[in-house]
């Protein structure tokens, strides 16, 4: 991928979930390498900071709230690109999971403009995964459904297109709107003892996660700070957690009691 | 995580899709620091040598042929960290989707083993992505519905309940099983000309994709080779990496022309 990184090219990076080590050998080396950087507001400032000699410009959204239009986005890594700059577009998970990253590879192959893109470890998996939540587990589920909770109406959409239990449901962006799913949710069938979680700040030092039944996931009470992202999980996947939490228990009981050789 | 891996603890590592490049910074070092490597046989080579120091013990299955019984695995994986090694299970893609992990934690939650969960990069979101196919994109889709194809009545029940058409379907291990996957879409109402694509060994060397139709996709054809791995995606977001290609030859020939300041 050498002459991928050429100069002029734009590599589209996924961050991961947070925690700067979750970053592949591959992202960090295309900032090592960058001129400049176009990075997210929730991109972790460890990770952006792996550009030790670029110019670092904050283009990203936070919670819904744009900071810059994405056609303007577009044309800033285009215009870096023309003027010989090695550029990463740096995004939170992987490019193309909400990250708009198809947009922006549009525009650039529109404009002729050389690039690569480099996948990232997705928060929709990772979160769970990270909460000792797998996404699948056999003899529960091999399937699962992930959806953008960012506009309720379609939410709803979505769901009603999906038998209820049929799938591990993961939610990203759906921390304001979660009222709607419980409502959307029991509405179509699902059974509100079905287990849920919130992974809050996945991956990061303040992660803390909430697990409970459906009915009550729209009063998960966010950790305190500054609204973090939060990655909904409903299905019966959930109680693994809570199994090797209490095998934990017991493993380290046994330990203690010397019981084992 | 300094302390996660002392000796005795075992890393359960996601390897991501192939490539060594697209392994997590972390699971580089926890490559980089273990005394054994317990490996899937398709991980790449690259990816196990970044274990410089340890003894690498090939463990897992291929294309459905298990080469050790998962108790085997677990049993091995407890009986190095009680010796006091540092160990590390890596595992393609991400180790809790459709990789068995969550059996794995369990049997060292059981045995009062410490451990960790190293997310990987998984092919599920990646190997589309590589193939310049976002599995979400504004417009045409934000849900994204992964099955695992091995066992195809579950299949059947799985795709039973969701809508035609309602999210982008990835299926892992179902090149064997396509042709009932055609069949039962089909039979469920998805139109014979949704887009779909496979994407082979995506992120090595030899990667390539099939795009055609739904309906011709169980008579796509294998590149020459030992039956490589291969990720299936179902959508019109597969219509993106044409447009891509388009869109790149188009700006190359503007390019050319001079036309463009």
């Amino acid at each position: 991928m050498a002459d991928a990184r050429r100069r002029g090219t734009v590599s589209i990076v996924g961050a991961g979930p947070g925690d700067p080590d979750l970053i592949t050998r591959r992202g960090e080396r295309c900032l090592a390498e960058a001129d400049v950087v176009f990075y997210d507001a929730l991109v972790h400032a460890g990770t952006v900071a792996l550009a030790t000699r670029a110019r670092a410009v904050p283009v990203g959204r936070r919670m819904g709230a744009e900071t810059m239009p994405q056609d303007r986005v577009n044309r800033l890594l285009v215009a870096a690109s023309r003027r010989g700059l090695r550029v990463v577009r740096l995004k939170g998970g992987d490019p193309f999971v909400f990250g708009r990253g198809g947009e922006e590879v549009l525009a650039l192959a529109r404009a002729g403009v050389p690039f690569e893109v480099v996948p990232g470890v997705s928060s929709a998996l990772a979160a769970p995964g990270l909460a000792g939540i797998p996404v699948t587990h056999r003899g529960v589920t091999d399937a699962v459904l992930i959806v953008s909770g960012h506009d309720p109406d379609r939410l709803e959409a979505r769901l009603g297109a999906t038998a209820p239990q049929a799938a591990t449901l993961v939610v990203l962006m759906g921390i304001s709107t979660r009222r709607a799913l419980v409502a959307c949710l029991l509405a179509r069938g699902w059974d509100g003892d079905t287990p849920a979680a919130i992974a809050w700040d996945a991956s990061r030092p303040a992660a803390t996660t909430w697990t409970g039944p459906l009915r009550d996931l729209a009063d998960a009470v966010p950790p305190p700070g500054q609204r973090p992202p939060g990655t909904i999980v409903v299905g019966e996947v959930v109680r693994v957690r809570a199994l090797v939490e209490t095998m934990t228990a017991h493993g380290a009981a046994e330990e203690a009691d010397g019981t084992r050789g």
